[in-house]
């Protein structure tokens, strides 16, 4: 959680000299987004989020992110809306970097999530899912199912280092998740890092889902199953099953799973698992002590894969 | 610029049942303040600051800072309002450590300000020198012309690291700093650190003096000495006599200088300029590569400061 980006209050100014929202009343770097430079501003106007794109994130994907955020928010998605300056356009530049603005959403992200509000971001969920139907651009889920071989090469040599066995487990599961990955799945544009951290809520119901910079085409069921992962499992790891099922409820009640779908859940949760796992280890071994932000632990997942790995039927999700 | 201390949700709720300021609507961390954590807070009641203290700054100097800000407000400066909670305090606990909330300031700091900006902020300190008067706790200047000798230890030995003649301009400057130092100015309350990181403008005017967590009992030309410094010189290091004749002329309009504090101020600025070379030094010989905070480059106070030891008179600060 870091700010990369200096922007001075002087480069704001010519670079809001191209919107019509107004002049800066309040201008704050924000330490949100591990990936992007982001700035609180608000105006006579109203409340903007700024974000400066960095090396992380690619350029080419930018415009498949921005049109993706105005199609869900035309289809009722409570999510940031880019705002377009005065030539139209969604991007533009600022301190060296793409930059763009967006609405700004009030709503606090919660750590402990309870029951109800699983069951409130299942049906959130689900309302994105059916709401980027018809979005006309697509973007390939680079940390999907056919990217983890290459991640699964560069963490195990060291994987032991940070917990004796780790390598063993990422190279087993690794081999059983590819063999048993199911195909044909209903898919569409999924949100692919649906954490606690990107939805905010207000009296109890969703306010906004942010960060959509994992958005990706991918199997609908898949992002279920991260949320399983991010959203059901208690401080010390243990499977909490009300949550799953009110999570999976809030989900169905909005868009439901066909059989294939119910019978997948099991693998992907494996998958999603071993996803956050090797992406936390490879940022574990390979974290740069300079940088600004402090990497995640990764024996969380770890304990996540082996508890999916003990599920014996989708029933012990409750479903 | 960074959060140390990550304040959940439900932590932030129980700590604001404590206070009568409605509930959160917009929770984020901010990345300001080098010394403590920062969230901006908004409520249907408006919006605050929340600062938590971290470990270097000093609990028992808590009462003297917020009781000040408190003081100053009363007496017309636009800094941040600690809020008081139930139980009439201003601190209270969060996340293991001290927390108070402030009122928020509208106003953006600028990067590059022109010599308007600087007859404002100039008689703004003026009136916080003022308004500080009668403020009946008092503070030592733990980074005055007394503690400047242990940093100057502390540095010698690696100064030629950072820049070929550093350790010798250092020897040299507090040696002839020292037995030129004054004695019997103007005391009183002073903000000790008042860069344009710390001051927010409006429309051309000043909205907000921030950050008092160096403000002590000083000289008051000292702290227009810490601002010639921080305003008065370009980019590359170069004097501007026009900001500074700006500066000067906005702080005398409110609080005229007397002879002796005209006659001080080459001296104040030489020791302002060696204050924070030492400091910044000091942070970066000793700087902890797992922090996030990335030290500031002291070479430009060294710039400064050769800059001053060759004034020979206050002429050529424009007054």
């Amino acid at each position: 959680m870091a700010v990369y980006t200096d922007v001075s209050f002087e480069d704001l100014e010519s670079f809001l000299a191209g919107y019509n929202i107004g002049v800066p009343l309040t201008f704050k770097g924000i330490a949100e987004g591990v990936e992007n430079s982001n700035y609180f501003l608000s105006t006579a106007k109203g409340s903007f989020i700024l974000t400066l794109y960095e090396k992380r994130v690619k350029i080419e994907d930018l415009p498949f992110f921005l049109g993706l955020l105005e199609h869900l928010a035309a289809g009722g998605v409570h999510c940031p809306l880019p705002v377009r300056n005065l030539a139209g356009a969604q991007l533009a530049t600022l301190g060296g970097r793409p930059a763009a603005l967006f609405t700004f959403l009030n709503g606090v992200s919660l750590r402990r999530p309870e029951a109800g509000h699983c069951a409130a971001v299942g049906a959130a969920l689900a309302k994105m899912h059916e709401a980027g139907k018809g979005f006309a651009l697509s973007r390939e889920n680079a940390l999907g199912h056919d990217g983890w071989s290459e991640l699964v090469e560069a963490c195990l040599p060291r994987a032991d280092e940070i917990e004796p066995g780790l390598a063993d487990l990422i190279r087993t599961a690794h081999a059983e998740i590819t063999s048993n990955w199911p195909s044909g799945l209903p898919q569409g544009v999924i949100h692919a890092d649906l954490f606690p951290d990107n939805v905010l809520f207000m009296n109890g119901a969703v306010s906004g889902l942010i960060d959509f910079y994992f958005a990706c085409n991918d199997a609908f069921v898949y992002d279920l199953a991260v949320m399983l992962n991010a959203w059901c499992f208690e401080p010390d790891v243990a499977f909490n099953v009300t949550k799953s099922k009110s999570l999976i409820a809030g989900y169905v009640k909005q868009r439901p799973l066909s059989q294939e779908e119910r019978e997948a859940l099991p693998i992907l949760t494996r998958g999603s698992a071993l996803r956050f796992l090797l992406t936390r280890l490879y940022d574990w071994l390979n974290h740069d002590p300079h940088a600004l932000v402090r990497p995640k632990d990764p024996r969380d997942y770890a304990r996540r894969l082996r508890f999916h790995r003990k599920v014996r039927g989708v029933g012990e999700y409750g479903l």
